[in-house]
C-alpha cells in the first residue's frame, strides 16, 4: 500500500514552469556536438567544464547544463517560481517535508541567483529560483533558424516506482494532472502534470527510480521533427533515434526520441494544447488502449520503458534506484502475455497476441 | 543462373508513365469507403461493379479502378505511352516476346480507350493504352483539398524473384534505373525504374512473384502523410498502418505504408527528386546499410518483406507465385542471422546482430 | 491630456483568458456559409437566429456566437474567470468604476451559466463568466480535421482613441502587456495585453472607437493559414482576403486577415511565443519600423487602419464612435506624408517616402 | 503584324531541361553574401572573379554563375540538351535561322564542356550544352539542409515584346505551351513553355526586351519559402521581398520573388504540377481575371512589371531593349485605367476599378 508524502502545513511555492535541467556528461567536447552542432541548441556561455545552452525562444539565462563529470547522471530538475519569496516558500516547504536542502543566494549554475535545492520525497534533485540573467531572445533571428530549430523547453520526465504516490506529492505541490494511463485494476502508469498552460511540466512514469526518463524540446513544426531525424541520418548516427517520429497518443503532440553520447534521452515535441482553464478535462487511457503512446499504434520499443538516465543527491552522488512493484506497462502491453487493443469494442479471441486490431506484426 | 527474356527486334513502345492500376476487392462498399471517405480519392464515376478514381492533379479518367471479384487480386498495371500508334508497338513488342496479348479498341476500363494487355514475360498483367478521356483536373480546386489529399499516382512496385530479370526486361523496354539494392556478393534485391522524371513509375521488388507490393500516390507535403496516419487513429483503424511513416534511403521519399480492407498495400509518398537527364546517376545501396530502406534506420517490419497482393492473367485467374532462390533482403538484415550497419567502417564484433551501430531495440 | 479610468479599491476578477466572442449578422446564413464551410468551424448548437461555434480544440460551449441582427456589430467580448465567485468580483469591479451592469444567473449564451455583462470604461461589451457546458473536445478527432484547421479561440483585438489610457485600464483588470507601437514623441499606437500564456487576449489598435478591430482563430501551421487562402481563391471570394499572409513582427506570429459578408475581420494566427514568466520582457516597436507589422516589410492596406466594427451597448443599440485625436499610425506611416524605414541606421536623405530601406514599390 | 521566326528544315536540337544561368553581377562580394550567405546555395567552385553555385539536389557543375562585371547583366540561359551530338543540332539549328553562334569545345564557364552560345531570334543569349562535370549530388546532405534550402533550379523567366513571336519560336525549338494569359482581344500577355515535365523551363512576360525577368528556384515545401523572408526580416533587407509569398494562379505554385544586389530577380517555387503527358491541357487565364498572377488577389507590385535585367550579346554588351507595342498587362489590370475581377460573372457598374469583386483596398 502506498506510503504517501505528508502534505505540509506552509504553502506551497507558486512554481511558474520547468526551466531548466543540470546533466553531467562524461565527454563534454561530445555532448557539445551532439547539442549544439547536430541539435542547434545556443550557447550563452561555456567554459572548460560547462556548457549553458538555450533555446530560440528563451530569455532565461539556459534550458540546459551540461557539466563535465566522471557519471553521466541528472544534477537538477530546475523550476522558476513566480517571484524571490517563493524561493523561501520552496525551502520552508521541504524542510517541513523533512528532506534534505541547500540555499545558494548566488545560485547553483551561472546565470542563476538565490535558488534552492532539494532531494525530494521521490529521490529526485528539485531546484527553484526566481532570479536569472535576461538574454538576448532569439524569436526573430531567422538568420540563426536551423531547419531542426528547438524553440522551448517543454517538459521533464522522471521515472518513479510509485506513481499515485508521486502523483499526490506533485498535486500538492500545485501541479495539476492533465492526463494519465490506468488500468480497470486501479494501477496507475502514467501522469502528466502542469503548471504552465501545456499538457505538462513534468511527467511521472512508473518504473525502477528515481531517473530520468526524458527532457523534452518544443519545435515550432512537424517539419522541423523529421528534419532532426533526417540529419541524424545524414551524419550516420541514426542509431541514436530511438523511438518515433510519431503521435503521441497522449498529449497529441508530434514527438521524436533520440539519446545523447550518454544516454540521455531528448524528446522534441510540438503542438499538445492549451490546458490553461481550471476545470480543464483530465484525460484517463486505458494501458491497453494500443494508441495511447503512439496515435498510429507504432509499438513502443523495449528500451523507451527500461533505460533511463540516474540522477544525483545534493553530494553529487547517484540516488539508488528502487524497484516497481506494481504492474509494469511493457509486460501488461508488449509480447505474448501483454494485452492491447485498437477497437476496444471488437471481441478478442483471448487476452493474448492475437487481439483483434493489434497491430501485431510491427511489434514483433 | 539467369535466363533473361530476350530483346525484342521491334522497337519497345514510347512509355509516358505509370497511370492507373485496377485491382479486384472483395468488398466494393468496404474498399469505398477506405479510399474515398479515408483516403480522399476522387470519384470520376461509379457503377454497382466498379469505382473510377482519380488523384487531384489528375486528367485522365482514373489512376485507380476498384472491381468487385471473389478474389483480392490485380488485374493491371497500366501504362500511357506517346501516341495511339504506340499501342500497336506494344502489341508487336509483345506478341514477338511469345506472350499472350489481347487488345480492346474500346479500352478494358471506362474513360480509357483503344488498348492492349499482355501476360508480361515475369507473369504480370500490364496494359498501354494512350487515348483517354479528359477529366477536370482538380489542381486548384483547394474546395475540394483535404488535410491529407492525394495529388498524383506516382508508381507501381512489384515482386518477382529474379530481380536482374526483371530489370534487364524493363531497361529493353525503355525504363532506367534510378537506384538499386545489392550486396557484394551480386546479388541484386530491389531496382527502381522510371520513365517519367522520378525516381520510378516502377519498381521491381525481389521475392516470392509475380505479386503486386503495392501502388503509391503522391502528396504536396510531408504533413499530409502525417493527417493520413492522424485520421486512421482516429478511425480507429492503426493497425492498417503497416510501416511508417520515414524517409526513404532508397530516393530519398518521405513515406507511409497503409493496408486496404483486402490487403492491398498502398504508399503514401512525397518529395523524391528530379531524373530526367540522361546520365542521371544511378544510386546503388548496400543491402546492409540499416538506412537504405528508412533513412532513420526504423525497422522494416516483417509482413512488409512477406505479404503481397496475387495478380491476374488476362482470363482473371491468379498467376501462379514462384518462391525466389536469390537470398532474402529479410533474411540477410533482420533477426539473429542477420546483418546491418549503420556507420560502414566501424568495426563490428561479428556478422551478426551486435553490429555497431545498428538500432538493435527497435528490432526485436 | 488623458483622462484615466480611477483604479477600484476591490480586487479585479481574475481572467483566465478571452473565451468567446458574440457577434451579430445581418444574413445568418451567408454567416453559416462562412463560418462553417469555408472556414470549418465546428456547430455545437444552432437554431433560427443564433449558431454556436467553436474551435477544434476547445471543451467550453463556443469560442463564438452568430446571431442575426439588423446592424452588423459586437454584442459581447466574453472572457472566463478562474471560478464562480470571480463573477462577483467583476461585477462588484465594475459598478465601482460607474460602469452600467447586467447579471444573469443563466447566462447570455446558451452553454454559459452565471455570467456578468458590462459597458466597459471604453466603451465596450464586456462579460465575465466561469459556468459552461462542456462539449467534446474535438484535439483527435482527425476524421473532422480539415486541411484549414481552426484549433483555438486566440485573442480579441480593440479599436479605442486613447491607447494609454485603455492600456492603464486593462493593466489594472490584471493584464500584462507584451508588446507595444510607439514614437519618439511618446505616442502609444497600439498594445497587446495577455492573462493567458500568450502573446494576448486582447490588443488596443490606436483609432475611432470603440470598434471591434478582429478576432482571431489559432492554427497549427502555417500551411494550414496558406490552404485557407488557397480554398478562398477557389471559391471566387479572395477579394475577401484583406491582408497578408504574412509574418507579424509584433508577437511574430505567421497571420491572415480576412473579411466575413458583414465585414468584420477575422484574423487566422499561429506560433507566437510563451508569455507566462512574470518579468516576460515587453518588446517595443517605433511606429516607423517598416517591419513591426508585417515582418517581411509588406505594406498594411489602408482599410486594416481604417474599417472595424461598431460595437452594442446592453440594449443592443451601437455604441457612439469617437475620434483619435492622437496622431493616426497609417498617416506617420504611409503615403507620402508617412515615414518608414528597414534598417534604422542608415541615413535616409528625407523624413520621407525616399527613405533608405523602405519598400516603396509595393506601397504605391 | 508579328514578323515571325522562320521555322528551320533542321531538326531543333532536343532539350532536356533549363540548367544553369550565368549573371554579371557588379560586387561579386555582395552577390556571395546574398547567394551563398542568405540563400544557402552550395558553392561548387569559386575564384577572384567567378563563384559557381547549385542547388541541393543537383549533380551537374552549378546551377548559377555569378561573373564580376562592370554592367548587371545576364550572359548565358543554358540549356542541357540530351546528348553531344545535340549540340552540333543546336549549332546547326541557329545557324539556319542567321544567327550569330560561337561554339567551344570546352565550354564557356568551368565544369561545362563542349558548347554552343547563340544570340537568338528575340535578341536572348542562349547556350547548349550536354558534356558537364558530375559533382556531389547533395539531396540526403541533411546535414547542410537550411530552413529555406534551395533544391533544384526550376525555370527561366524573359521580357520579350511580342509574346506570340517568340512563343513560336519556341515550340519550333520544342518547348510546349503548359499555360498562358490572353485576353478577349487576341492579345497574349505571357506564355509559360517547358521541356522538362513542370510547368515551364523558361516562360516569356509580355515587355521592353530582351531582359531576363527572374531565374526560380525550387523549394521542397511551401515553409522553406517563408523561412526566406523571415530570414530577410531578420537581415533587415526586407525591402529586397518584391512581391509575395503567395499563390499564384498560372502554374498554381507557390512563389516568391527578392532582388539580389544589382537588382537581378530571384523567384523561390514550389508545387507546380507534372504536364510530362503529352496532351497535357494547356489552361489559358484571362488578363483581367484578378487570380491569375496571385490566386489570392494580392496585387502585382508595378516594379515587378516594369523592371528587369539587361542581357548581354555574344561580345559582352547589353543587347538593345525593344518597347513592346501591344497592350501592357500593367496598364490593363492595375490602377485608374485597368479592369479585373474575382467573379467573372458578377455585373461590374463599369469597366473601371469599381469592378465588383476586385480587391482594391490592397491595390491603392
Amino acid at each position: 500500500m502506498t506510503n504517501f508524502v505528508p502534505t505540509p502545513t506552509v504553502p506551497a511555492p507558486d512554481i511558474v514552469r520547468c526551466a531548466y535541467m543540470e546533466i553531467v556528461v562524461t565527454d563534454l567536447a561530445k555532448s557539445r556536438e551532439f547539442y549544439v552542432d547536430v541539435l542547434g541548441l545556443h550557447v550563452t556561455e561555456e567554459d572548460e567544464n560547462t556548457i549553458y545552452l538555450r533555446s530560440l525562444e528563451e530569455f532565461i539565462h539556459h534550458n540546459l547544463v551540461l557539466r563535465q563529470g566522471p557519471v553521466a547522471a541528472v544534477a537538477a530538475f530546475a523550476y522558476r517560481v513566480k517571484s524571490p519569496a517563493e524561493v523561501d516558500a520552496a525551502e520552508a516547504y521541504y524542510k517541513e517535508l523533512g528532506c534534505r536542502t541547500e540555499r545558494r543566494k548566488n545560485g547553483f549554475t551561472k546565470g542563476i541567483g538565490d535558488s534552492v535545492r532539494v532531494e525530494d520525497p521521490l529521490g529526485f534533485p528539485y531546484e527553484f529560483f526566481y532570479e536569472t540573467e535576461h538574454v538576448e531572445r532569439l524569436t526573430q533571428r531567422y538568420d540563426l533558424y536551423s531547419a531542426g530549430e528547438l524553440v522551448r523547453l517543454d517538459h521533464f520526465n522522471q521515472v518513479t516506482p510509485d506513481v499515485p504516490r508521486g502523483r499526490a506529492y506533485l498535486e500538492d505541490l500545485g501541479f495539476r494532472v492533465s492526463e494519465d494511463i490506468k488500468d480497470s485494476n486501479g494501477v496507475t502508469y502514467a501522469a502528466w502534470m502542469h503548471r504552465k498552460q501545456t499538457v505538462h511540466d513534468t511527467a511521472l512514469t512508473g518504473g525502477n527510480g528515481p531517473r530520468m526518463h526524458h527532457v523534452a524540446f518544443a519545435t515550432h513544426e512537424k517539419h522541423n521533427i523529421i528534419q532532426i531525424c533526417d540529419k541524424m541520418g545524414a551524419l550516420r548516427i541514426s542509431d541514436r533515434i530511438e523511438r518515433g517520429p510519431g503521435r503521441h497518443g497522449v498529449s497529441n503532440a508530434f514527438y521524436l526520441y533520440i539519446l545523447d553520447p550518454d544516454g540521455h534521452r531528448i524528446e522534441i515535441y510540438t503542438q499538445d494544447y492549451y490546458t490553461g482553464d481550471p476545470d480543464n478535462p483530465t484525460v484517463t487511457w486505458d494501458v491497453h488502449d494500443n494508441q495511447r503512446r503512439d496515435w498510429w499504434g507504432n509499438p513502443v520499443v523495449p528500451s523507451w520503458y527500461t533505460e533511463a538516465s540516474l540522477v544525483l543527491d545534493l553530494d553529487g552522488n547517484p540516488q539508488p534506484v528502487i524497484e516497481r512493484t506494481d504492474a509494469s506497462e511493457m509486460a501488461v502491453t508488449v509480447g505474448a502475455d501483454g494485452f492491447s487493443y485498437t477497437r476496444k469494442d471488437e471481441t478478442s479471441s483471448a487476452a493474448g497476441t492475437d487481439a483483434v486490431g493489434f497491430k501485431l506484426g510491427a511489434q514483433v
